[in-house]
């Protein structure tokens, strides 16, 4: 009878708490999920509330108005709530692995609340199936690319590293190509600033852009560095800002989580 | 007894989950409420946070810094924390129906951690009278411009549709005056791109405008288009995009309702 | 047994409501935490999801970068989620109790999902025990200066005064030194343009600035006025409109509270 009572109870709390007990975005968990819409557009879904489209032929007067290069008829679509770091390099693994090119990366101010930028990231092809084949190659890096993006209620750092920049970085950050480059993001920005110090003292490591709230992000709470050089420095000077920033956001909250609970630096 | 042991468990569970259980906003359930705090500028409250005020006789120095036509002593006033569309919208219907103009429309980035933009909408009028009526006009359109915005926790979807475009929309978004006029809104703006380019496609109208993160949104995660045209049109433009932006909007999250329960279009 | 029943229940509830009884971040009840996690850069935290850090040496590519004056070495960094009135005028007492400058003032658009901005403040100084005295001073004044920051889950109102303005606030707002200054802020931002024009009405006041989500903000949802002049006129401007804002915001929600809870003008 007891466990009668407690299974009334638990319901009438939950009704009177007004919490729906909601199917979570499985997204958001991992893995990019495919549950077809019914559109043929529709490639599918991953972490950071992203959505990967392709348009086979998009619309003359729209494509117009949306600054496209008129010989890419087709184009992908990937964009998110959460993440800009996570989805820049997950665009450029696809343009290495596919004939498309980033024709446009474009930053919100977003997150759901939080301190950084969402998404909204276009790859131009002049095939249907290769608009198809980036997105679909974007969406899977997401999972790793969201391993170093670690998150508690008071901010988030991100840590990006690749052996081997490319057209995406390069639009992005003006990565020098196919070299290594590194990304390190936190926020609130004050933290961030320690961490881009913290990074370029750790290694013989080259900036390529520094960004803060007033300059070189949409206004975003973050302090940002972009460097570049060799493949054991970069890796060393993010390794260096990640220590520090863990330890400095959780002065402010609980201990930062990794985003996809796998750090791949 | 079963029943004050489920009481008091209740009581008890919700003190330690320490959730008070607010009497919500009422205007956020739908009608304007006039709850009048005991000043004279005040005239209501509606959906979207929306709040209506008047000022007789703006003081001269900030009637200046705000750079408002000196001819309008008087001032109208409508703001809140989530719309733009539905707001622009309802302030179009103010100006048809009143003797005012709608001399400032700002955009701020806001929607409460949502993706898209709050509003500041100021009416000039010669006569206090007139501005009142304005905002009591309009506070009373917002229930049914929110018919067709929905959301659910990822994103959100946006449209507007008047046989006879006003004023206002012709400031916000370059309206043919008494045109049939269309808002496409679409977040994040990944499905905006696509709900934009359904519209283009399903029926002969003219794209007025198209906004995204990077330009012609404050920094929003929307992709947002303007059209206009002949009325069937664009009715049948807004409701293919909405199908499709329905659809797209659910993969990432619950099915998307109606802010105020209550489509129009 | 009941007693059992009960406790059995509360911890069911919990679990299923998701609820982790979270350590609440303890800078954001009040005086400033230092609880060092072993950086010489850590200073402390206080409210506002504010930190306090030092740099002693800022690595030469970082600080040309920053666009900093060569010669500061060391910098003082103060930066949170919440506020940027309240930093500021912090920030302001700093410089009058330091040998020490405000290099740089930047304003993300913030608050975890509120109206307004967060901040990121930095102090240029030759010897870094006088960066870290600066942070010191400016993280102790917080409780008081987010006194009269009023908060429910509609907006906000935020008011601040000083006798005497120094470097800080003529930085930030173009404030004469040495005068008596004010700040009112009001969010959503049509109760923020009551507010302002309560404040002039009020008293003889010179209007320093206004700004509003189109301009002088970072696209938040506030109408602001900062004004100077007479001590006793620029006070009874500010409590003017704190009754005004305190009644309108009450009509969007609950009553606002103030974030320290005790209010100081």
């Amino acid at each position: 009878m007891d466990e009668q009572v407690i299974k009334k109870v638990v319901e009438d709390v939950l009704k009177k708490v007004g919490i729906e007990q909601k199917e979570e975005n499985k997204a958001n968990r991992g893995e990019p999920v495919i549950t077809n819409p019914g559109l043929t557009e529709f490639v599918g879904t991953a972490l950071g509330d992203t959505i990967g489209l392709v348009i086979a032929n998009v619309d003359a007067s729209l494509h117009e108005k949306m600054g496209i290069d008129p010989k890419y008829r087709s184009i992908g679509i990937i964009g998110g709530r959460t993440g800009a770091g996570p989805q820049i390099m997950a665009a450029d693994e696809a343009v290495k692995a596919t004939n498309t090119e980033v024709v446009a990366i474009e930053l919100p101010r977003d997150t759901k609340g939080g301190a950084g930028h969402g998404n909204l990231i276009i790859f131009g092809a002049e095939e249907v199936s290769d608009a198809r084949r980036a997105v679909e190659v974007a969406l899977k890096e997401l999972r790793r690319t969201f391993g170093d993006v670690y998150v508690n209620e008071a901010g988030h750092l991100e840590f990006q590293y690749t052996a081997r920049a490319s057209y995406a970085l390069q639009k992005a950050f003006g990565a020098p190509l196919g070299k290594a480059f590194g990304l390190i993001v936190g926020a609130p920005a004050a933290i961030g600033v320690l961490c881009c110090d913290t990074a370029v003292k750790a290694a013989e490591v080259e900036v390529i852009g520094y960004a803060s709230p007033a300059k070189g992000t949409s206004m975003t709470n973050e302090a940002i560095l972009s460097i570049s050089g060799d493949s054991g420095a970069v890796r060393q000077a993010i390794i260096a800002a990640r220590e520090v920033g863990l330890k400095l956001l959780s002065t402010l909250g609980e201990a930062p989580k990794s985003l996809s609970g796998e750090p791949y630096i």
